[in-house]
């Protein structure tokens, strides 16, 4: 009857160590989310496909895990229907759910199904896994959490600072060095219509985007080779390549002076909330574009060798496929997995996330047992995240609990201590050890808590 | 293009208000979790069905939610396979994943999985949603979240008195008054073996446990018919229905005498501890008898109609079906869904949990809002929820938005606030208004907010 239990292909368990470190993240990102007056959604795993059908392009669709459905699903297929075979119609009749494939989606049903009980502007936050069928591989997971924040149903610039700063808070709080980028759809746009080649803007888009990872040499060519004058490519070069990317330069055409506008106007608030990260206009910032219309962001760490650890912008029409139209909002994404391997990197997280209390009670028979426990139960009460070990079992079985654990202190008790009310109390990590009654233990360790 | 969209059947969305309550719950259960000892594990939402098939009886296989595989899902089935229609076998061939039952066969998996790196005792608690293809009723889900925590690798009753601690603290917090109830598998063995028919042990169990719904006569009768003597069914109502059932009572036997003296070790060290909350034994429990061997938990409201709202108890071989035998353990469980109905019916969240924000920023020109944009960051780092209108609208609207956010404070900003640096705070509920300073905001709101 035993078997070999595994891990179904490409996902994760989160043993002790590893979930405290991602609860430290994510509580420093809700928190941020809470004081900036965002309010928390949570949506069901499973939706119709009906609603994750169609949104996300033909590669999305085919990464949407599909459900079966429940009793006898055969039962409304023909025999005919079986024989061919042809597996896209079978699956239509033997599944009507899928798994959640992105948090906007979801975010955007509730939206139009609720959009009488909710009153605009709407801040929402959402903190939930994600299930795509993509091959796993190193850093790519197929179930994995996105922790998005959004303002539909206003186009106030103000937002996009809002969210800059949440940034900003968050990585200070986490101790991550980062730098936000910024940039806008319009000045893109400009600057494809100012080469002459307005018709080429996404094909631009693609190609500047690159300029990090192949250089300014190669962009040229790519540009030439998609149809630009070789002199217009190289104007696109100067005015991105150049050392100080300044917005006033691309003040050349209307368009992309409304784009600057708007980025000027973002500053404008940010500099007002003050920044303790830069905040850099990166005119070669293009991340999603065929979704962002207006503002784009992206944080990327600084001087760490690691991809965006989150991105976000401004959209038109969130909620329209579901015949709400005219609904516009801008968000910004956290990437959780990345911003862990960072932190664990660079050794960025506080100590004490890796015990699973600050205190381990030791008893040496079976009275000071009982009494132990009475003692352990109002340490726990005074918020004191405290153990105790089961039974009144050798001391050195007990201590190298609390070395197992990483517990940092241990209280022993023996007949004397608890006839006295008198514990010692003693450092781990140091070796100190002081004699101390229960209030005074409470007191120490309550400090140390804080 | 557009479409009706709407929520997997079973499924439900939290709105921000809800969502905010249930967080509330989770966190208080998860903070006494935390406070003693217990550590956070997380599982993937996706098991391979191999891991979930046959843990749960056949009607549990049935519940499971089946994803089907990826790509070209039918290419292992031959024509002749397809054609027969025979739906337990095309099953298994296009389908070899499956949605988490219940939150501990995934925690059996680990333990096993992870057998060398864990230290035992080991106290875990989880927190997450669980899917079953039920029928959808009233009160019943298809996604639902599940609250355990175990310990496994002691057989230490102190165990027991913990869990029985947390059940105590978590309900005090919640403001829910509850009955804890105890009872052992041992009482129950030995009440049918002193009834002259050990064999119908399992049958008197199911019929004793409905005590309270058929009452004492019918649960007689009930006995009568199933083979017991008609004077030892007797016996066996007068110990149950006793007014007062002591535990001493039960002493009748030796196999009775082991659950009595294990219950009495429990109480012992549960009132070492101390409980706001009655403990009592109670003789008919017999909550998921097929599972537990030990101790039988179950909390129930008091004076509040409602069924139990969590259980738990001891158990042998958590890990056997996985080759990992001999491990034994204790947990208990949280009804969240029922906890957050009784909470709701009887008025018990507190107060604020229903908005965004504890201030709203009304600016009256631009400037100003430029100016309340700073003021609103600076509020917001100093821990206070801050919400700002996103432009400088008219008065009556920005009004209006604190109140259908149900935001209990304004702070207005016009030219002569921003100058003189004194700004009107105004309590929403009582109108009171008070011209304070930033620190004084600060000071004041930071209060309200502890």
């Amino acid at each position: 009857m035993s078997q070999k239990p595994s891990l179904a292909k490409g996902t994760r368990d989160f043993l002790p160590a590893q979930a405290r470190k991602r609860q430290y993240i994510f509580r420093i990102i809700e928190e941020e989310f809470r004081n900036f007056g965002f309010q928390p959604l949570e949506t069901p795993a499973m939706e119709n496909l009906g609603t994750l059908e169609g949104k996300y392009g033909e590669e999305g669709d085919k990464l949407l895990f599909r459900i079966l459905n429940s009793g006898d699903y055969l039962k409304d297929l023909s025999p005919d229907e079986l024989q061919t075979g042809e597996t896209q119609g079978i699956t239509r009749k033997i599944s009507e759910k899928g798994l959640r494939y992105d948090l906007t989606v979801p975010f955007a049903r509730v939206v139009s199904m609720n959009r009488h009980l909710i009153h605009f502007p709407f801040k929402r936050y959402q903190i939930q896994p994600v299930w795509r069928a993509d091959k796993p591989q190193r850093g790519r997971y197929r179930e994995f959490y996105q922790c998005d924040a959004d303002v539909v149903g206003s186009d106030s610039l103000m937002y996009e600072a809002e969210l800059i700063q949440i940034y900003d808070r968050v990585f200070k709080k986490l101790g991550v060095p980062v730098q936000i980028a910024i940039n806008h759809r319009s000045v893109l746009e400009g600057l494809a219509e100012q080469a002459g080649r307005p018709d080429l803007f996404m094909t631009m888009t693609l190609i500047i985007d690159k300029l990090d990872k192949i250089g300014a040499e190669a962009v040229k060519a790519e540009l030439v080779r998609a149809g630009f004058e070789d002199d217009r490519a190289a104007w696109i070069l100067d005015l991105l390549a150049g050392p100080d990317a300044a917005l006033s330069e691309f003040e050349f055409n209307p368009r992309a002076t409304t784009g600057v506008s708007a980025l000027k106007k973002v500053r404008e608030y940010a500099s007002e909330a003050g920044l303790s990260n830069p905040l850099e206009f990166s005119p070669s910032l293009a991340r999603g574009l065929s979704y962002y219309t207006g503002c784009i962001l992206e944080v990327i760490p600084v001087g760490i060798k690691m991809g965006s650890l989150g991105g976000g912008g401004r959209y038109d029409n969130l909620t329209g496929v579901f015949g709400m139209p005219g609904v516009s909002g801008v968000g910004v994404s956290f990437g959780a997995d990345r911003i862990y391997d960072v932190m664990e990197e660079q050794g960025l997280f506080p100590d004490g996330l890796d015990t699973p209390a600050q205190v381990l009670v030791i008893c040496l028979d079976e009275e000071s047992h009982r009494h132990g426990f009475g003692l352990a139960s109002r340490l726990r009460a005074a918020g004191i995240r405290t153990d105790i070990y089961p039974e009144a079992a050798k001391l050195k079985k007990q201590f190298k609990h609390a070395e197992d654990l990483s517990i940092p202190f241990v209280l022993i008790i023996g007949e004397e201590e608890r006839k006295k009310g008198l514990y010692p109390l003693k450092d781990q990590k140091t070796g100190a050890q002081s004699i101390l009654t229960e209030a005074e233990i409470i007191r120490q360790m309550g400090m140390l808590s804080e």
